[in-house]
Formats: C-alpha cells, structure tokens, sequence
C-alpha cells in the first residue's frame, strides 16, 4: 500500500469511526448471538490474492460490529470503563504510522523522552511524592496494565527481599505477597507467575462496613508469618478496588510496611486518575510510603487500552531486577549511563510508542479537561446511586466515592441475578455484578465520555421497570 | 472530541502518516544529538488548558519526529525489523475507534472469534501441525511479543512438570530451562520472572559452523541434570537466532524432548514468517514435537508491533495453569465452557483486538502478497550478501537463509565496530552488531517494504567506502 492509497483507504477509516461513534448510542451495547456466529460468518482460509480495503470495511459492518460489546456506548457500565476518546485515537495512530519500536533509547529517542516526561506531567498534576519522578531517584513508566504493574513490582519486590540473590539463585518460597481479600485477581497471578504460587498470596481481612483492608489484620499476618519462619515480601495495597472502589488505608498500612521493611505497591489502577482534582486527593494520603505505585489512564483518563502508568521511587533496584544485556541490544547510549531503555522496565523487550496517545490526550484537554471528565463521572453517579436509595425495593451495598456504585434488589441474591440478565437481554445496557460480603451486588460504573445524565436516568428507569416485572413474576 | 471534530482531525493524521511515509527516505535514518534534547525542548508540565490537534502536530514535526530512530525507513537494517504496513496501521486504528476490551469472549466476542479463526488461517498459510489448530486441542492467540510467548510456555511447562502442585505449591527450583547460547534473552528473563534464576537456565552448546544447537550436548546436559536430581522442565528451540538466524535442528531436539517427556517450545519469532513459502518452509521440519509455538507477524509479516502470534498443542493446560476467577468476571458464557477467554492466555488481564491489523494485513496482500514480501527480504540479502563475498577484505560470518547477513571486516573487531560506528554517523543507514563465536560482525537485515535493491546497494557502496578511509587512517 502506497502513501497514496494510505491516504485515501485512511480517510474511508476515519470517517468509518467517526460514524461508529456518532450511531453508537442507537447500536445494542451487546449482542444476544450464541458462541459460534462469527466464526461461522468467516471464510475457512486467508484469500489467495488481495483484496481492497472496502472489502473489509463491509465485514466489518456486517460480520463484527455487530458482534461486539460496545466499551464505547454511553449506556456500557460493566466492569470498569476502558474509556478512549478522539486524541488518545489519534496519537495511537502516530504511533503505529511511525512504527518505532522503543525497546532502548537508541531505537527511539523522542519515545523513551516524551514518556519519561509525560509521567512526570502525571505525577505533578496528581500531586504524587517527589521521590517517583524522574528527576528524583524514581520515574514513571507506561505497562500494558495493572497487571503488569503488579508482576512488575513483585518481581523487584522478590529481588529486594533476597538482599539480590534472587535474579541468579531463584525465588525463595517462604517470600510472601499480602494483600487484602478485596485485591485484584492479578495480585494472585503475579503471585502465580513469580513462582510463590497461590500459597505465596496471604489475604488480608476487610473492614466489613468499608471492604478496606484492616491494618490490624495485616500487622498481625505480618507478625505471624515472620514467627513462623516466613518472609514478607510485599505488601498491594488498593485504591479503589475492582469489586466496591474500597480504599486500603495506606497511612497505617505504609507504616507497617515501613517498620517491617516490607515492599508497598499500591494498585490504583482504576481510583487513582481522581486524584487529579485536589478534593479527591485524600486517597493518596499515606502513599509517601509507597515504593511502587500505578493507575491506568486507559480506565478513567480518555486514553485507550492499553495505558497503565507506573512508578517506582528507586528506578536503579528496579533495572537491576530486570535488565539481561545480550551482545545484540549494547550501544554507546546505554553504556554512558546517561540514558533510559525501557526495556529493563518491563517483561517484554519489545515496546510501541503509547506515550504518544497520552501526549495527545494530555494537550487536548489540558488538566482542567481531565479534572472536568472526572467530575462528571462522579456526579453521574451520585445521581444515579440517589435514585437507587429513593426507591426501598433497593439498597446501595457500599460508600462510592469515585462513578461506580453497586447496588442489589433487597428482595435478594436470586432477584438481583435475574434483574441484571433481565436489563442486559435488552440491549439497552450493560452492566456488571459482583458480591459483597458474599452478597450478590450489581455494579454501574460510569465512564464514557458520551455518558449524559440522560443515559443514566435511562438505566435507572430500565432498572426500576425491570424490578417491577420481575417481583410481580416471583412467588410470594 | 465529537465525531466531526474527530473526522478532520483524523484526516490530518492520516496525511501527516502519508507524507511521513511518502518522505522518509530523505531523512536521516536516526538522530544524531545527545541524550536530553527532547526532554529540554518540551515543558515542564501538562498544559492547564487544551490545545487544537494542529498544535500537537507541529510538535510532532519539530520536537519529535527529527529525534527518532525510523525503524520503517527503508535504509533501517538494524536489529529484527519491525515491520508495518497501511493496511496493519488501519485495522489497528479500527481497533482504537472500536475500543474494546477482549478480556473475555462476553467483552466483546466478535474480537476473540476473529482471533481464533485468523491464528487458524496463520497455521494453514504455514502449514503447522493439525494439532495446533483451535479445531483441534490447541490453538492460537496473540501476545504483545515473543517475550511474553517464551514467558507463558515456561509457565505451563512447569505447571505440567509440578503435575500440578506449581498453581498453588510456587516453583520447585530443580526444575531446568535448556536453551542454546545463542538463543533469545527473553529466555534469560522468563527464567528470572518464573522463580528459577539465572541458574535456573542451562544453556546449550552450538555448533561452531551453524550456531545450531547442538542435540548431543541437550542429551548429555539432560541426563547430567537427571543424574542430579534436577527436572528439565521446558527447552527453548530457536528457528532464526537473533544473532544470526540459526536454526535449532528440531527433529533431533523434539525426539530428545519426547524421549525424557520435556516440553518443547520452538520460537521462531522472527525466521517463522518464512514458512508462508513452501521453499523456506524446511525449517519446520520437526515441529510435530513441539508443545507450544510462536513467530511475530510484526518483525516480518507486514503487521505493526505488537503482535506475536503464540499456538499451543493443548489449550486445556494453558488456561489450567494461568486462570484465576474472581466473581467480577463469573458470565454465562465462560461458564457453559463454549467460548475462549482470552485473558486465561496471557499474563495482563485485558487486551487490545490487536486480530483487526491482522485481518486488514492477511486480507489485502493475501497470501500472495506476504509470500512476494518475504522472497523479497530473501532475495534483497542475497544480493547484499553477493556483494560482501565479492569483496576481500569482507567476510560472510554466518549461513543467511532469511534476509539478515552478518559480516565483518576481515581486519577484525576494533575496525568492524569503527566501520559500524561511522556509517551509523552519516544518518543514511542504521546497522546493528553481535558477536559470533566471540569475534564482532556487524549485522544487515532487510525488512521494510519500502526497501529495493537501490537501497541495499546503496548501502554496500557506503560501507565499501568507508571502509576504504577508514583501512587507509589505520596504522600498520
């Protein structure tokens, strides 16, 4: 393909999104279709020969759009949002265009800069400690995902507890990783990955009223494990959890870390882009203990997946832990120490440019666009949660202090499963669930930039029709 | 951004990639000014209040693009390429319009169907055994890199060799990663990341004159291990060293692996593109044996990075071995045991449908375009190469099967390293280095598909001459 014939099958793309997004409130957010359609619409084999880009864009109306989940759609409010918008687009197009793979500084200067930047940019618009900027002994990151982060963090975390043994002699398994019982699913798979095994994971109690992790439980985990001969490792703290946004408190929880010497990695991957207006910056408070620390823009920032921005306040510990230098990857630039090669930054060596989609991001809506975004999430879903608790048949299960709210039908688990397959049948929405202390919940979380106050009374309204039918049906 | 505001914007993207494209040749292939100079031109922090797209663009312009390394400059030899193409960059931007998160079939199905069904076609084009096919008890996903592929085989062979207990028990450090002395620093890595260490990677000998793993000295190194109580757990083959492109002999590799029951993992990320042609297909001879399988589309296939395409023989294992289900991400679909979720495949939790660029790519060249790309690189080394032996104070230093040609000057390390640090001065190419049985060769490898034969004369003529000035400034 020609520049040429780039520009124009490009045109024909740009144009095929911009419709997607101006129809995508009238699409169904998913499809109804069983397992199996897609993959019976598609040909057994690739083409021979080539064909024209139209040719594509046709199946893709017909055969995949249809098909999908609509993360986009003002009225998705499953799991939490992966919000895009037209400059993250856009610079992720940049980057692709360029074609720059930034596993060193040499194979890619401006990237490796631009991001070292731009996570500097975040740290200072969320008010983070001065110890994780690149300026100081740390910097910042971008990870696929949280996730990432997690293992990341672990792994260095692992190397600090051998006094450095580790990257030669292997993982000791008496290392233990704590976190509440409230931590991702990922806290669990690092744990996994690491080679601690699910074993090497301790949860730690909950406050049963916040879903926050309770310092006592942890300071006596700690205490007991250390009795028996076992070594903590680890401590992953959450701001905002992904079951209820719960916040760990880190203020007791960095102290304990810093009495036992423990690593804290706080997972922020959702609440933390709050912490962009000042007033919903108490849920840093306590995070100068932090040795690691990350959120995702791709959740709550505008910028697509995938988008996690992470930080370390020791980078050297960090590249140390990581860093394997074959004869093929030396250059003069990484020898004068002068430098950052991201590679030993990561699992994979390899890199795309997504601080470009950031950059994009970060200079079309300037921090007061990005406060604005976060503003209107929270206050849509103070309407939405003040409806909930209008109405009795209803209860609100947990405090939401950022735009997710989780709710169920007092009338139980088994009517709130059925109203969450009920609203979903429809189309007209998307919603999640999850369960808190054992209790069946659903959870609205809001996100899309194109979410309005309408689209969240319209779910209330779907939601309250729904109850009504479905209590009408049941016995009793 | 609304969705006319994105259309124009998005159309000045596209021709800003089209004249970056349709230019490229006359830049300089990379920068030559220090560390820092990105980092001073741009300010300190994130602007308060957005700015128009044109701005950003003109930074782009001045800022960053003169400070990059282009790795889709047709004059790029460096590394492994990482190759794109219009087509790839336009399923990708399809992807960040949609803005799906593929976690799971439920999360957006048509994504995980199409992946499923184009790793299929991908084994068809390459002829991989039956086994690897989602028709089968395998099948195929997508990886950011062959990385994390060479990390998730290590993960489910020691899963396997624990007979389980490593989910929950964490790593037995006896267990062994066999690979040869030339394979893939990732290897190192997953090692390091999977609780071994560096000790936990016993590296292979090599035939001096291939640079091939050596099946005797894997026996020998087996059975030494046995004799000490050691569990070879996994054994990394390599089709196409990076330093090189050895290939492993697989057949001998795979019958040992059979024989003591060690789980054979062949990466091929770079030279496995080459099996789209029958001619170059006998690299895989012997890849019956192998457990798990993977090449990258975006080093020589015409797709942008990330996209690693990963194949196992039994996808059972693998999502035994890497699932965790908490209730937040319960559905009915992953319950009826229907569908594939996608994120029991990999390490992170999310996922991009990076299956879009792939589509777009495999539909407009087809298989007869990707053949006509591959012979393309082939034939373009050849004739690089044809150029080095006709010249005596130039050696060939290696078998070059694929398009990458490693050689020196038969004066030896200080003055191929002088010649690679000059030609790398001028701007108008950008080679890299290894070392080959302990001796410096500077390494050409043709990817681009903007790259003809001007090009690669081009820069035979630019090594010959400095060459010339550089032997005659030498003493003696």
């Amino acid at each position: 393909m020609d520049p040429e014939e780039f520009r124009r099958a490009g045109y024909a793309v740009v144009d095929w999104i911009a419709d997607y997004w101006a129809t995508l409130g009238q699409r169904p957010v998913t499809t109804t279709d069983p397992p199996g359609t897609v993959t019976a619409s598609l040909p057994a084999g690739p083409p021979e020969h080539g064909e024209p880009v139209a040719a594509v864009l046709a199946d893709l109306d017909d055969l995949i759009a249809p098909q999908l989940t609509h993360w986009q759609h003002p009225a998705f409010f499953g799991y939490f949002p992966a919000n895009t918008s037209g400059p993250s687009v856009l610079g992720d197009l940049v980057s692709s265009g360029l074609g720059v793979q930034g596993m060193l500084w040499a194979t890619g200067p401006a990237g490796t800069e631009l991001e070292t930047v731009l996570l500097d940019w975040l740290a200072e618009l969320m008010d983070l400690p001065e110890r994780f900027r690149s300026t100081s002994s740390g910097g910042g990151v971008i990870q696929d995902s949280a996730s990432s982060a997690t293992l990341v963090a672990t792994l260095v975390a692992l190397h600090r507890a051998s006094g450095g043994r580790w990257r030669t002699a292997g993982v000791d398994r008496r290392y233990r990783v704590y976190a509440s019982t409230q931590g991702h699913s990922s806290i669990e798979k690092a744990a996994r990955i690491t080679g601690l095994g699910t074993d090497g994971l301790r949860p730690v109690e909950v406050d049963p009223d916040t879903q926050a992790m309770c310092p006592r439980a942890l300071r006596a985990a700690i205490a007991d494990d250390l009795a028996d001969g076992i070594v903590p490792a680890i401590v992953v703290a959450t701001v905002g959890t992904t079951s209820t946004t719960a916040v760990d408190p880190l203020p007791e929880i960095g102290a304990i870390c810093a009495e036992y010497g423990v690593w804290l990695h706080v997972d922020a991957a959702y609440a933390g882009a709050a912490a962009v207006c000042p007033e919903l910056r108490w849920t840093h408070t306590g995070l100068r203990y932090a040795d690691s620390y990350c959120f995702d823009p791709h959740k709550w920032l505008l910028t697509g997946f995938d988008c996690d921005a992470f930080w370390v306040a020791d980078a050297a510990e960090l590249v140390e832990a990581l860093t394997v230098l074959p004869e093929y990857l030396r250059n003069a630039a990484s020898e004068s120490g002068a430098v950052i090669d991201y590679r030993d930054w990561q699992v994979p060596l390899g890199r795309r440019l997504r601080a470009l989609k950031l950059w994009f991001v970060l200079r079309w809506y300037g921090a007061a666009g990005l406060r604005a975004h976060v503003r209107s999430g929270v206050a849509l879903a103070d309407r939405f949660a003040t409806r909930v608790r209008a109405d009795d048949r209803f209860e609100v299960v947990a405090p939401h202090p950022f735009a997710l709210v989780c709710f169920r039908l007092v009338a139980g688990d088994g009517a709130s499963a059925e109203l969450l397959a009920r609203v979903n049948a429809t189309g007209r929405t998307y919603l999640t669930h999850t369960r808190v202390a054992g209790r069946y919940a659903l959870r609205l979380a809001v996100g899309s930039p194109q979410t309005t106050s309408a689209h969240v009374d319209q779910v209330w309204q779907l939601l309250a029709t729904t109850a009504t039918d479905l209590l009408a049906d049941r016995p009793g």
